[in-house]
């Protein structure tokens, strides 16, 4: 597998301050599930909760992918190394559907 | 659809505390995610982790379901209006499936 | 684990019939999906297709779930050996999230 | 979109056997259940296969997405419109996680 520390091609600041916009809102969608808990709400509705926070991280996930595949993935397959990247992408789809 | 503010039988303050431990570790994990993207950590990495919280994020809907199950459904079905908890039960198990 | 090799409360012929229909609309498109390979056709058709597969089979496994649930999980819950059951059910729900 | 009839790089017939060979065995499998419903078996031991098909259809979904991405979409993407490619292989996953 291919060993990174970071994208091959960097996010701008721009695109980090979107991810971390949508990954506070997260965030602020946990703490309202602790509330909720805390106020003894319906189960239901945590639930429909915990499912509205997990399709929000997926995509959040997806919009990841998309990118790396766009670049890395894409870059990779320029420099005829392309396949490692592919099979790595293919682990986390599989991971992602499982999750 | 049944209507309510609050599990028919109470959560006990135990019950409470373990969700909330699984809630804040889980709440921490997203604050992970926002310190990945600041250090520019590469995208599979952040990915990984993405589907372990999604994971730990089921795990805790389905202790709840399990949880309403043996308690809401079972009293509600003892009580002759069992089956609209049933479809209520189900909604959510089709929604989670698909988030 | 509960043991049984057949529903607490029996299918009806019309409950088998109507699951029969689904089954075979199901098995022609797997076949429908071996024309598609055997005419060489484009990935993504055969990928749309392999999902709306599954989709189809999922709703015929919820249909049994709540029908399990209406009838076997219910009857189990009133004989007060329901824990069994639910726990059963739960562990199917989460085999069929990760399926 | 690309519009495509069939993929860029042609299937070989290895390819095709094998994949017919996957699909053959999950109509198999399809049928199976149409004989477990004919006779009257456990809801539960329905769903466990049901949960089973479904991973088989999917790791055949995986696979031609793998096969998709090393193929179609590097050729694409080394023409210089991989963009678009990537972005159907990603409705694609997104379908599929649902699904």
């Amino acid at each position: 597998m291919p060993e990174h520390d970071s994208p091959i091609i960097p996010r701008s600041d721009n695109e980090k301050i979107k991810l971390q916009n949508r990954l506070k809102r997260i965030e602020g969608q946990v703490r309202g599930l602790q509330k909720m808990v805390d106020e003894n709400r319906y189960c239901m509705d945590i639930l429909v909760q915990i499912s509205a926070i997990n399709s929000a991280l997926k995509q959040v996930g997806f919009s990841l992918m998309e990118r790396h595949t766009k670049t890395c993935v894409k870059h990779s397959l320029e420099s005829g190394n392309g396949d490692d990247y592919v099979e790595e992408l293919m682990d986390i789809i599989k991971q992602f559907s499982k999750s």
